[in-house]
């Protein structure tokens, strides 16, 4: 929505200005007005704080060079997407000629790193991937990051795990290298994916409450510390609804129901958000991957007593043309039979089908709820027995209680 | 799996002969070989009665003509193909002629006579469905069958409702006409898909006893109310979740888990089956279609006070290419806001996120819990909001909670 947009609703919005200090006592917000030079104080009978998240930038030699990218706000993907156009044109009139590759190194393994890869790798760039872990996508099973290195290796992206940058080099404010602890690689282009921090800076100096790397804590009503301050979004912390502790994944969906249940509560209505299961899916290249509450290795963090099932199943019934593999992996609370977590991959079906899991960590069930749920069959679609069924009646049987 | 296939599992079987009844006293089977013409009594400790189901042929006059076909075995399938198939050719001989319309009829607009429609209009036939009630799909919502005529109308399917068949005229064992309530059909084939029965003859004859539509009652390790005799299957019943009624929906993913519980159970190791959802998917042309629970007409028949809430979705964030709509309509109880059932179409997206609201079905969950699920999102498979949360919202909306 455009400000005039919002404006329709009758909401008053003033872009330009930056909040830079919290009055709680008060009860007002020092705003700076950098374009003029101004500043005023803006009252407030309750003040929400929804001031998202920022990229991370490590602060290394090159780092502010032109063509070092990271992605926030719609006006830098506007920017990055320039760059690239600007070389797209350059390749055309060099394609009679040799055409040098366009050189692109996105830093980090992540979900945004991958389908950063996807994007470039299909506008014809020669992508690396420098990632300081020992596997891509965070903290996903190895048998599901397994599944998707070799796709991205089949698309002839360069994937370098345990790979630090430490630095670019280059010249007329432009990057030429990327300097890192295993040598130096050509970039024309820059992309950091490497995360990012909540902006929660202005209410950490206003001594509200911060937590977990450094959120904005929040209760159940997106209350902060300070009374009549709500905070919501990639800014606020969240409780994960398998440990029953707070946590920090900053996703849309989790900023969206946030925002209304912190709406609801200024307006009134007493309304609660019970916390978020780490659910997440993505697309890469022609796989699907997706993922829900705890991986082993987060059960592991955890210190519970867990294992894991892993199956592999098809996204449609034999007889039915076309079918795919599905890899399916859970994470079982040991003794309970709790499912605690579920990852998938595979070329179809499985983006969707995380969200049943999704709905069973909400529920707290079982493995042998898990075996019991009456999910859909049709050939097109699943397999009579579906990879979940399957995946939890292998749970069951790895509990010894089949 | 051949007799063969099964026999090295350490499994005995006798094929060609028929179990013509029981004596629950003395333990034992009387089997009967027509080929041989005779007869042996098969001694039992436990008994599993897995019977399956019968398709319905109605007595009426020409149902015998070898044209007229029910769907229930594999050789039924390859009996009706091998029809077709004659006919195929026929067809190629006459291509250069005028090439006569292949009039197929089937009686019948659930979830069988859908796929058939689709199967026969994919081969060039001239379809025409009968439906003896005032919607196709059974007890589907109106806002949800509206979509799927608009389709089959779309693909020159002809679609008679409220059109009973009488009876079929023919000459040389084969149907030309079908005579209904409504006038006379050409056919060249029909196909019956109008329902099936249970099995359960044989139960009835050994005073075994059943209940809603002459099911085989049987407890939740699929105990019979005979002792050491089990059914599961289609010829048993199942327990609705939704209400904790007994109900008759026969599906293969239920037979399947009925047949694990009863061995299970057989075999010592007691385990129980819960029930079932009544969810059910089927593709249509382009279309995917689903359903879970109890539909608006179901929660009127069993006199529940509820309301219903539809919403239109899309499949893909509005900025990713080829999203398309889904319609999503709940069934939520007034007053509690337990979802009671859930109904969904459109081109992409459906089948498996019914399952995810099965999985809420069996949590007996409030829309206030859908709405709170924290379900997956990535431009390609979903918008931020997804429509399942939409609609919970609007249920939300509609309950002045919100």
């Amino acid at each position: 929505m455009t400000p005039e947009e919002v404006e329709q609703r009758g909401i008053v919005v003033r872009t330009g200005w930056e909040a830079t200090s919290i009055e709680k006592q008060e009860k007002f917000v020092v705003v700076e007005n950098r374009e003029t030079n101004t500043q005023e104080r803006a009252a407030f009978d309750i003040l929400a704080i929804t001031t998202g998240a920022i990229p991370i930038r490590p602060s290394i030699p090159g780092i502010d060079f032109q063509n070092v990218f990271a992605l926030r706000t719609l006006a830098d993907g506007i920017a990055l997407k320039a760059q690239v156009d600007r070389w797209m044109i350059d390749q055309e009139k060099r394609a009679a000629g040799k055409g040098e590759p366009f050189n692109v190194v996105i830093v980090g393994g992540g979900y945004i790193g991958m389908e950063l890869c996807e994007a470039f790798a299909k506008r014809g760039a020669v992508v690396t991937i420098l990632e300081k872990a020992d596997r891509i996508l965070g903290s996903m099973d190895t048998p599901v990051t397994q599944i998707v290195e070799e796709t991205i290796a089949r698309e002839k992206i360069r994937l370098l795990k345990e790979t630090t940058a430490l630095g670019f080099e280059g010249s007329m404010g432009m990057a030429h290298k990327v300097v890192t602890d295993k040598g130096e690689f050509n970039a024309n282009l820059v992309v950091l994916a490497i995360g990012v921090s909540p902006a929660s800076a202005l209410a950490v100096s206003a001594g509200i409450a911060t937590g977990i790397r450094r959120t904005i804590t929040v209760d159940s009503h997106m209350r902060t510390s300070a009374p009549d301050i709500y905070a919501a979004g990639d800014c606020a912390d969240a409780t994960f609804i398998v440990t029953g502790k707070k946590t920090y994944i900053p996703l849309g969906t989790t900023a969206n129901k946030q925002g209304r249940i912190a709406g609801e509560n200024i307006a009134g209505r007493e309304t609660t958000f019970d916390g978020v299961a780490g659910t997440a899916q993505t697309k890469i290249f022609d796989l699907e991957v997706a993922r829900t509450g705890l991986s082993s290795l987060e059960a592991e963090q955890e210190s519970l007593d867990f294992f894991t099932s892993t199956i592999k199943g098809r996204s449609r019934a034999k007889a039915y043309p076309a079918g795919k593999p599905i890899l399916v992996t859970y994470t079982v609370e040991r003794g309970s039979g709790r499912l605690l977590g579920a990852q998938m991959v595979g070329q179809e079906g499985v983006a969707h089908r995380i969200d049943t899991l999704a709905a069973c960590l909400y529920g707290r069930m079982t493995v042998e709820d898990v075996a019991r749920l009456d999910l859909g069959y049709a050939p097109p679609f699943a397999t009579v027995w579906d990879p979940m069924l399957v995946a939890a009646n292998a749970a069951l049987k790895e509990m010894g209680t089949r």
